[in-house]
């Protein structure tokens, strides 16, 4: 096993794409990180995308992707787990490269979910739970989220109004994101207001509908110097999983997954959650951010909340999160969003976020979550000093 | 880098199985390959599907499966390379494995495609060609075939007819496998009178929509005489692409995804055509098998099915292929095909193939295919001595 590094990262623009297709979405970020790091050729691509059947009638799209960003004869696969395909596929390409069984690795993240084939797109969505006991029970993606708020706020105390801290935080740090989605500011009052989707959560509790993808290209660390001017360390990667249906967890509000997986990430970086700079965690709901706060060990259970009430989850708090926006203002192209997390924590160990630059940031942590915490993948990644 | 083996195998009987769920039908498999290899755990899980989504309305099966097979808590993807995906899923496991990453690797390929949700599993099956260019214009997959038999049979001077010993051959082999859908003969003359499907591609030239699942338990070679009775070491293993759309391709009557790939792996395992005891092909249409023979080193261009007419492919011939019955009498579902091949060559490195034993059967090749020949996976097994 050697050491791997992310030589380049590239990404589009968050939103609604209508006048792109799929395969231009997925090369226009693979050309941009392949340009990044000076690389023409690869080894292997691995794509993380979780609708491309559902959305666009779309399976085998390793293959597509490659001969489309002129990589026709690689290996190319598809790495698919939920809302955490971007991160799956990016574990893929870290395992091949770490295990010297290739040694430039292109991955991407590419989702398209405004295109909708199938009934719609929250149907496709309900895809990441239970088919037979939790979407068949007409149980959304959520309605599933909504379910665990509710239990949350029930068993701490809090009210809903107390997750305003989440969506505030990323919409200031999406201002400064040009690939965000919605690059405006959110107030506490206009989160009160906000129109209720599914008791508790509200539309400003939740990430949007869109399309983007984001792409990194890994290299062996001890090539990286030569390769990128700015390369970083995977100093961990790591993946865990839980039961899909809510009802089968051991305890709903504790993220087993995310503990497992940041637990064997952590140990594999020799770090704990106090020597992380940022995190960028997955709040596809503002209840899932809380209780990644919690798994990581930021904050002890029911604490989460607690965590951005007191202001600590801001760029220049002890936690930084959503440091670009999240998944919530910069946007959630499910099977892309593990990949723009790195790319978003590569930007900042890199000192290049611009007005959003966390003050010398070393080690960022990118936690993905596939579903309601069936599936989680965590990398820690490290500047290169 | 260290070398593999395989350590155990499992397959449920293809087939029908309206009255076993998705999760069930991988369970089985997972169970019986996990007893024949005495191992109760595993570092990693990797699913081969092409079409739950499409099919069952479920994803994240890689989470789903690790729970109902009492594996809750470690890694767990999918991976989709159309009906490559089972080949693609055990090549992951591979690099996990050769790469030091993992210790112990289960591999399932699974799929349920009598269950259709979507309008057909036709339909969904097309999602495998390009989605744009082939499928939009009302190709399904047998018509992408059909394309491909016309041209072979115009350009080479071949009858629809002389592809009948590949049906042929794979059904008096599926007669002695329990495990095969189609255990009943076909003869040449049945062949002849063979309703039509998609001209010149008959019912007999092609495989069916079926349920099944298949599994494998690897483990680092060096440990597989202490875990396994019967080791079969992974001498090869590589991946190939080409274009997704037949139009793109240099030229359709080369599977240049499968010529890359078969290179690749003999290189690995520093071996041949010449040296291969039996030859798992991805016969989902009598036209794949000829161009696979070809691709594979084993035919010059357009003597695939010469090759079949000569006699060469039966069990006592110098090429067999399909042993228990292929893709055609065995069964075909998708993203499990893949798995079912390896497990079939297994069985006859060790000796267990019954009345279908190639004799001393040494050194065995798999090869699967995605779509019309986009991705190819190959795999080069080894009787350990």
């Amino acid at each position: 096993m050697r050491d791997v590094a992310i030589i380049g990262v590239g990404q589009t623009k968050v939103g609604e794409h209508w006048d792109v297709s799929f395969r231009h979405l997925a090369l226009y970020a693979l050309q941009a990180a392949m340009a990044d790091a000076g690389v023409a050729q690869a080894d292997a691509l691995y794509v993380g995308n979780m609708l491309s059947g559902a959305v666009e009638g779309q399976e085998h799209v390793g293959a597509l992707v490659a001969d489309f960003a002129g990589l026709r004869g690689i290996e190319a696969f598809k790495v698919e787990a939920a809302c955490g395909s971007g991160a799956a596929a990016l574990r893929m390409g870290y395992v091949a490269v770490a295990g010297e069984m290739a040694d430039v690795v292109v991955v991407v993240g590419v989702e398209k979910m405004t295109d909708a084939l199938a009934p719609d797109t929250t149907s496709a969505l309900a895809m990441a739970a239970d088919a037979d006991y939790e979407a068949a029970q007409g149980a959304s993606f959520v309605a599933i989220n909504a379910l665990l708020m509710q239990r949350y706020m029930y068993e701490y105390g809090y009210s809903r109004q107390d997750f305003a801290p989440f969506a505030v935080n990323a919409h200031r740090n999406a201002m400064n994101n040009p690939n965000a989605m919605f690059p405006f500011p959110v107030t506490v009052e206009r989160f009160a207001r906000a129109k209720m989707i599914c008791e508790p959560i509200s539309l400003l509790d939740s990430s949007p509908i869109c399309d983007g993808a984001a792409a990194v290209v890994l290299a062996p660390a001890e090539a990286a110097r030569a390769l990128s001017a700015l390369p970083v360390r995977v100093a961990g990667s790591a993946a865990g999983t839980d039961a899909l249906a809510l009802h089968d967890r051991r305890d709903p509000l504790v993220l087993d997954g995310a503990v497992v997986s940041a637990r064997r990430a952590y140990e594999q970086a020799g770090i704990g959650p106090q020597d992380v700079d940022l995190f960028e965690l997955h709040d596809a709901f503002s209840i899932m951010a809380a209780l990644s706060l919690e798994a990581a060990g930021f904050a002890d259970k029911g604490q989460g909340v607690r965590l951005a009430l007191d202001g600590k989850i801001g760029l220049e708090g002890p936690v930084p999160i959503t440091t670009m926006g999240g998944l919530k203002a910069r946007g959630h192209p499910v099977g892309a969003t593990g990949v723009y997390q790195v790319v978003e924590v590569v930007q900042q160990l890199r000192g290049l976020a611009g007005a959003n630059q966390v003050p010398d940031a070393r080690i960022g942590l990118a936690q993905n979550i596939g579903g309601s915490g069936a599936t989680v993948i965590t990398h820690i990644l490290e500047r290169m000093e």
